[in-house]
């Protein structure tokens, strides 16, 4: 099952499909059965009603015939507001935390031991087609992180590694960006992680039982056609398991949390010479089995 | 004015008063005029009406004969659940970054040139007097920070620094407690920051318009009646207008963050032997003008 919210008349709706290549998805907030009303009409209220939406979700897309077009709606955040900052994972892929090293002048092998998490805060969050604001006043290093993101599906803490995947609705993808100067400037990452639609999101997420292997999927990203990231969850120096088992020691969790799992290799302050981002720059983001998310810079934007 | 959130017959309820020290306060919940329905039963819903809240509370602190006593009351957190993570900022009392740079061997004088910025997730947030899960399963070294706290109580960003204060609602104060073994270990602070209750805040949110000498207010930490911290506001190197101007630059900021300004020299891990907190320390933090916030630290809470 895949899962979108989409703009019809001012509102936000749920949509769903079981194949995004045919562009064709079911309006799950119309199509809701009144006798189980109200329905959802975002991806966070369906969460929250567990094993029973996805039931009713299953049927629906059995059942009524898929009436939208993704590709012509306007699309929304999956999650529009979690219930906490997006907690994002430090350097993760192997060839990127080299990058990093050989950038910073330090051992090129150099590998942490633990995860490093921070956050972004939900002001960041953007959706699929938005504009990315280039906040040209305040950073004139903009730069991209493709990633692979886990949305959480139930509340725990302090899970086991082998109960870690219960926890997890499904998976998207988040463009990570990031304000390289501030992100240096003040110390800790958070600043330079946190300027206002910086996290895009999206367009949709996948629940888990249609992504078996989500420990082996290509993921890339191009600005304006050209790769610059290239790489394979498989990857991963912490997995997915890992990932939400450390994070939930002495942590809850809860429905609608949202985790990025680091970025691959190919990062614009690492290139020689650096390559930001700025004004008009398309950056698109491709995870294999969840789909593509697409944005672009605007300085227009800047207040 | 000043305002704490209470629990009867297991609902929240918004109390106020002029003058904590007097202890008794006005159920602004209960005594709400009926035709302002419905009423505010915590404070982020008071914040989002704007001054014609306000307006309406001080005619009842002024008419209404205040009932409660909030030394019995059982006392719940002033925000439950804020936007966003809570803001913090690290290093920013002289003495306790001389502290800092000594534990750690290097040059005692040196200083931040910028604002870090880091956050606690919103399931660290505790109220006055309720107890602090020692965590002892997952950290040995369980440390406290006394801090100030900004509460904003409007929307905005990219504020010039002489209208910082406008998005100010008050203050309160808040114990950052933090796993010092998790900050080190996972490189960013932000898993030492983050687990589940170590953000005791409140018991009191003043408004701002009675708190005029924010930056020359005595803040001290005792722990089992010891004091450890002591100092004073005025200590801070970046002081609140700065600190609300900075972060919002690129920031969106809402009606319910919390900002934790930094915490003085004296924290547990800077002492000679270090001192963590373990199962039955109490702590207790001071802010001259807003109040004391007590909570136990226990380890039967642990799960």
């Amino acid at each position: 099952m895949f899962f979108c919210v989409f703009e019809l008349f001012g509102r936000p709706k749920l949509g769903g499909c079981l194949d995004p290549d045919k562009d064709r998805i079911v309006n799950l907030t119309e199509a809701w059965p009144a006798n189980l009303a109200p329905a959802p009409t975002d991806l966070l209220d369906l969460i929250k009603r567990g094993d029973e939406g996805l039931d009713v979700v299953a049927r629906l897309l059995d059942s009524v015939e898929p009436t939208m077009q993704a590709s012509t709606l306007k699309i929304l955040p999956p999650i529009q507001r979690p219930p906490k900052n997006i907690f994002c994972v430090g350097r993760n892929y192997r060839q990127h935390i080299i990058e990093g090293n050989v950038a910073r002048g330090i051992e090129p092998n150099t590998f942490p031991e633990h995860i490093e998490f921070f956050t972004k805060a939900p002001t960041t969050i953007t959706g699929h087609g938005a504009d990315i604001p280039s906040h040209s006043g305040i950073t004139a290093q903009l730069d991209y992180e493709a990633e692979l993101a886990i949305v959480i599906g139930a509340t725990g803490s302090n899970l086991a590694p082998d109960a870690a995947l219960d926890l997890v609705f499904g998976y998207t993808i988040v463009n990570d960006i990031t304000a390289r100067d501030l992100q240096r400037r003040h110390g800790q990452w958070f600043k330079g992680k946190t300027l206002d639609g910086t996290c895009p999101i999206g367009p949709w997420v996948v629940h888990k039982s249609v992504l078996a292997n989500v420990n082996n999927l290509s993921i890339s990203l191009k600005v304006n056609g050209e790769v610059r990231q290239s790489d394979n969850t498989g990857s991963l120096i912490f997995d997915i398991p890992t990932i939400v088992e450390q994070l939930s020691k002495g942590l809850t969790l809860e429905p609608g949390d949202i985790i990025a799992t680091g970025t691959p290799s190919g990062v614009g302050y690492a290139m020689t010479p650096p390559h930001f981002l700025g004004d008009g720059d398309l950056v698109t983001v491709e995870i294999e089995g969840i789909g593509r998310l697409e944005n672009t810079v605007r300085t227009k934007l800047n207040t």
